[in-house]
């Protein structure tokens, strides 16, 4: 016997699991469709130098990486922006510009599983490649409003900011060479507090009033609407600028929509990434902070600069679907409530197989779910814990030409016609 | 700069290919969730023991094998049957059975790629496990007519036969041992003709008379109706017996429910692997029958054997949903005709972007898909390359307070509130 395990850091999807997560799946789907966004795939395993770079992670432990028997140095791929960026370089004649493509897949990383953290799991991405304008950034996060509120969560925040007006600020403080450290410091904020990341920013700058500019500027927001903290920012990054133009523009239309009661500027939002020159932003649950961010994205002025010459500027954003599962659950969201594997459990009566089998039929045609029970010689409490294990709220037999169905939850009983009308209604709520 | 290539025998799904895939998968999964089945999901990676067995495979060049970080002898899995199987062993208990999932996937062969073969590939599975009988052997088959029919796919025949009844019969001929051998050799009659399986076979049996006898065995269905051919071949495996009863059994469902008409009986499909025990099956499309079968499976006795010592008989198929597409494709079917990236492009003018992306949200609240066209400075002729790129049927426009839509297939124009309910009831067709 060989034991049924899986790797370290992998897990089964049972129904119960699967099940929702493919109805949250879908309707992210088409939420993206209805914004005009289109679905692509790539390859899992890539060349390891197109997902890393020329020499880039020799030594990175974080990847499944190995020759394939034509001896290809080959990787898994980590995430879905690289495969994006390659994909780009490949199809920019195809696709044209600005597009707008989603893809939901899995990713893989070597790391150390930790609690809620896989080897294997599940991204879900969306940008806008081809063109650099507010009515773009502005797309981006409509599209993730609309999102979270298709998903029925009641109170989430957009925190963003802009890396081009921190840029202007730490070039002001004489620190544009050490703005990468800065950034991967600020970025730390949420997690060591202010006063460590005051003495690290210290350390960086070598001076202790540097150190305290930057903490004032990146907790502007604290207190201030969007457009004060807006407002103070300008101020401290030497006035009115292109980025500080961008937000505004941003801001406006999201106020035009009457969707900007759901961001906040929060200039300690960086993203670690050097990649990001635009607007940077972080998605956190009212409801359960201690999560994290749950979708986070930027702007940046080059995609596929690996791949190819021609500038490839785009907004996009990432939501860790395996986070956002993990935070429906502790939600209690309706979304992840039903995971009947049907509607109704038809059980045949030995010897009168094929007229449940055409009873099934009939339900299905009405748009039901419909298992029948495939072993009809079994006792009825076998057939009730069939019943109980997939979830089935309602048991359909049939006594000679009769039909009686129940309900499993009230014990209530129904004839045929009552219960089909009473499930068909039950499945539209 | 690095190449932006994908390994040789992979590709990228560009959102031509990716959204009549992901259209037709949505189709299938409906279906089978109409029928009670459930969906699961497993591990890309696998430890290489699980997939291939304890010493199998050493040198089994078809899969991809490496060592993680950690050390483990891991590989990529090739099919989703062994990981089902291991599946079951581990969560028997949780799932119940009888137990009905669907798991579509992609899975990995590092086979020599040819013209429409690929190294990375979508499998679609659907088995009932936990159940030996008639009504499941049925259930499975009306839900592969059920699915094709829903496909859109006119002319389709299944082509059943029964691996114990050509057990009987080649035991009736003192050829038990030498099965795996004649079924194998039986299994390439469409590929290589009655002659040379004739030799072969009188090379296996040693004995002409012998592989006469299993010729007529298989092309028992030739001109004979499934009752028929059922009748002949009970006479040459020494008569009634539980095959044919099971049979008879099948055929008599699939009578009742109306779709006989779909099935053959054709002694000749034997399915290449030892397992199955029970029916066997391949189904063809009538219009396009060179590209050989686009579903196939049967019943087997016991699918985790490697992994438990309970028996869990079940009966599977599985869609080459790479395969499937093609002749889809071939057969110009209607599902993979819209490839549109929206219904609507609504086009900004600059400095009245917000008006632009509430019309927008109007159109989506009515169910309709809507691309904003990103850059409000472009020339017309950039539109209208965009519109055709993504397969845009309607382009709206700003005038002023006024707007206008035009039909780009008719170039007809309409105001916002005509055109609004005809792209809805264009939808809904």
């Amino acid at each position: 016997m060989i034991d049924p395990v899986v790797l370290k850091g992998f897990r089964d999807s049972l129904p119960k699991d699967e099940i929702p997560k493919k109805r949250i799946i879908r309707k992210l789907e088409d939420v993206f469709s209805s914004f005009g966004f289109v679905p692509i795939d790539t390859p899992v395993l890539e060349y390891t130098e197109v997902l890393l770079g020329k020499g880039g992670g020799e030594t990175d432990k974080q990847i499944f990486r190995f020759k394939d028997n034509g001896g290809r140095d080959v990787a898994m791929r980590f995430d879905l922006t690289v495969p994006f960026a390659r994909f780009m370089a490949a199809h920019h004649d195809d696709v044209g510009v600005p597009f707008r493509r989603y893809h939901i897949s899995k990713v893989w990383r070597g790391e150390n599983p930790q609690k809620g953290r896989y080897r294997e799991f599940i991204q879900c991405d969306f940008d806008i490649v081809g063109a650099d304008n507010a009515i773009s950034d502005a797309e981006i996060l409509s599209l993730m409003h609309t999102s979270f509120a298709t998903l029925g969560i009641e109170h989430y925040t957009f925190h963003i900011s802009h890396r081009g007006l921190f840029s202007l600020f730490l070039s002001s403080l004489d620190l544009g060479d050490k703005s990468i450290e800065v950034l991967r410091t600020v970025d730390k904020l949420r997690k060591i507090g202010e006063e460590e990341v005051k003495n690290l920013l210290t350390g960086i700058t070598g001076s202790e009033d540097k150190a305290e500019s930057i903490l004032s500027y990146i907790t502007a927001g604290e207190g201030r609407s969007f457009m004060e903290t807006l407002e103070e920012l300008e101020k401290l990054s030497g006035g009115e600028s292109d980025p500080s133009r961008r937000m505004r523009e941003i801001y406006s239309i999201l106020s035009d929509l009457g969707i900007e009661k759901s961001f906040v500027f929060d200039p300690s939002i960086t993203r670690g990434l050097d990649y990001y020159t635009g607007i940077v932003y972080e998605t956190f649950l009212d409801d359960l902070p201690s999560i994290g961010s749950v979708c986070s994205g930027g702007r940046y002025n080059d995609l596929a600069s690996l791949y190819m010459k021609e500038k490839t500027p785009g907004v996009g954003s990432s939501i860790g679907l395996d986070r956002l599962l993990a935070a429906l659950e502790e939600l209690k969201s309706p979304l992840l409530c039903d995971t009947a594997a049907a509607d109704v459990l038809v059980v045949p009566k030995a010897g009168m197989e094929s007229e449940a089998m055409k009873t099934a039929r009939e339900l299905r045609e009405n748009g039901l779910n419909v298992s029948v029970y495939l072993n009809p010689e079994a006792k009825m409490k076998k057939i009730y814990a069939a019943a109980e294990s997939g979830n089935i709220p309602y048991l359909l037999t049939f006594n000679d030409a009769d039909i009686s169905v129940k309900d499993l939850r009230t014990r209530e009983t129904f004839s045929y016609s009552e219960a089909l009308e009473k499930i068909v209604k039950d499945r539209k709520n």
